[in-house]
């Protein structure tokens, strides 16, 4: 595994949790241009207005993360929390406050365990670690049966750096303007220096296409450092990098979603705009009766057309509407197709969806996973 | 069990189903003046397109129902057959099939058995008895585990009438200017003979108000047929006894949503508008986590402040928000509290929610039902 330069980090157990780690911090030794993306609840937690007031300047230089604990409808004790973490870390570290954004992923309107986490805060410096940031992946994971890690290595002519992405998801994921917890690291600088305008365009066609259960946390948030210490790269290398890293974690998070068996990729083609085939994708995805069909592997075309259907405000011409499952054509399938069909839910983890609408070129693709019992059991005694 | 005047009625099975009741008939002596609401779903299905042109005239006689094949998406096929069905029902009954609606539920995409039901409209004057109506109430269940059925008498001065209602629902549920399928039949007219209106009244308020899946169905159907033998009653005395009748049968469908063990009844309140009102408690009662949590007794009340905050364009202030789960106000609730929480979604088959949102002095009441193992279950391998 390669880390991009100059970054430090560790993740550890600090007892909110019983023994799995459930604290992180990333470093930089340079100050790093940043942008991040949050969520568009209008709860958002607090490390959200936290974050949106250190990010202003462009400027970070570390990130501050517990699990367990969303600090979310905690209120202005929450956002006090929120900032004396930075300030701690601060301390520990020997830079700005302000340049720290703090994340809190888990339970919603619980207060943080504040003295546990400052604490750890004080010592963080000394827990510091080159790279290393596997341990901070396995600490922010909630639900997550797994890590999520994606990197690329980006050469130039004088030099080798890294892009180097982690992130959580598993459950209430419906990204709109933002995403779970994601973080992305380098060494390289796009050459214009507008990583927001970078970012935004990567997660309106990455994390913004995923859902898992059509509930929107409070606190999506992914961010952006480039410490750029090896120089620039052209923009367009610089966002090619980002959105295959991106793409892969959004992947990653949908096939990891809470009770999850299977991936689904729905590509929502010959569209007249990314409105109408945003509505139509999530409309799609975020369907219980399409998600238990595929579950099950249960052959129920006429679902997909009900969920197309029901998005009222952009009716689609039934005739020349296409519906393709694994490349097989679905609309009115006669029995052998849906023996076909049937086969095909059954023996894939990665379920491949086609719906040609047919009043454009607009094309986009989504990604979801199915809905299983696994999700009402996890979900049904999340807290207790 | 008391009857509208001069409606006659059976279910049988035609052999749809293996052996239970499928197909259905209500026949009324004298031709009816009758109203409809039908799904907003872009795709209905092909009784729906003649359902739309029978009721144009503001006229009925009969109701032709089968179960367990929707006859949605079967193409021009599909619509003739409907057509079929009323023209061959029409002879039998001696009616025009202009006075005859039809609807059709269960699977979509599959042609259905018309011959079987052709058949069984040839006889159908033979097999009709006097009201009758719970043999109809068995006849049109898909995954229904119940019939659902509410009936008042009306008395005035000179006679004693009956509205008497029938429903079917459990899955596929978001009714949005519609519903699944509802019949209801009255032997008074009222006064001014609005029947649309006050159709289109009574169902913005009981059956547009329930969602068990945030799916709307191609087949949805209310229709409301009223022979008017017994004379008039006053607007609001008709529309009153509509919408105690619509209210109960909303509750039955969502009481007995697919797998549910729980019925939620959430009033939204103080809000600025309707608008307003529905999005929020919409939002509130698709949310799998908010139901997953009732179905677990989880007192995880940050749902419900996430699923109002995730409705991105009504960002409701957070300060003088209200939440109570039967007269319990969770909004930062202590361990006591949880605990009390718990207990009262464990130990209560029917969940009353209040939402204050304190924008203004609009109220609504909207029904649902837990999100279960069950739900997965019966709809992961529904055809097969």
């Amino acid at each position: 595994m390669k880390f991009p330069l100059g970054f430090y980090s560790f993740g550890k157990n600090i007892g909110i949790k019983d023994s799995s780690l459930d604290f992180a911090v990333i470093y930089s030794e340079n100050r790093c241009k940043a942008a991040a993306v949050f969520t568009r609840n209008n709860f958002p937690g607090a490390p959200i207005y936290v974050g949106r007031d250190h990010i202003k300047d462009g400027f970070l230089q570390a990130i501050v993360i517990n699990s367990k604990n969303s600090n979310v409808a905690t209120g202005e004790q929450g956002i006090q929390n929120s900032y004396q973490i930075c300030t701690e870390l601060g301390k520990s570290l020997g830079i700005s406050a302000r340049d720290i954004l703090p994340s809190s992923t888990g339970v919603i309107g619980v207060p943080l365990p504040i003295e546990k986490i400052l604490n750890a805060c004080s010592t963080a410096k000394t827990d510091l670690k080159p790279g290393n940031l596997e341990e901070v992946a396995e600490a922010i994971m909630t639900t997550d049966t797994r890590k999520k890690i994606s990197y690329r290595t980006i050469t130039t002519q004088t030099s080798e750096g890294v892009m180097f992405g982690i992130a959580k998801g598993a459950g209430m994921i419906e990204p709109n303007m933002a995403t779970m917890l994601s973080y992305i690291l380098c060494d390289f600088l796009p050459e214009s220096g507008d990583l927001p305008g970078i970012l935004k365009r990567v997660v309106d066609l990455t994390y913004n296409c995923i859902t898992i259960d059509s509930d929107t946390s409070t606190s999506d948030t992914v961010v952006l450092m480039c410490s750029g210490v090896l120089g620039t790269i052209p923009d367009e290398v610089f966002e090619s990098h980002l959105k295959e890293i991106a793409t892969d974690l959004s992947k990653m998070i949908a096939r990891d979603g809470e009770g999850a068996s299977k991936l689904i990729e729905l590509t929502v083609s010959k569209g007249r705009d990314d409105v109408q085939v945003t509505k139509i994708g999530k409309s799609i995805l975020n369907s219980p009766l399409v998600k238990t069909a595929i579950y099950g592997g249960d052959p129920n075309w006429g679902r997909f057309v009900m969920a197309i259907g029901k998005v009222f405000d952009e009716p689609i011409p039934y005739d020349t509407l296409e519906i393709q499952l694994g490349g097989i054509s679905v609309k009115g399938a006669d029995n052998d197709t849906k023996t076909k069909l049937a086969e095909y839910l059954k023996s894939n983890e990665e379920i491949k969806i086609l719906v040609n609408l047919n009043t454009g070129s607009f094309q986009k693709t989504f990604w979801s996973c199915d809905f299983t019992e696994g999700y009402i059991q996890e979900n049904a005694y999340y807290t207790t």
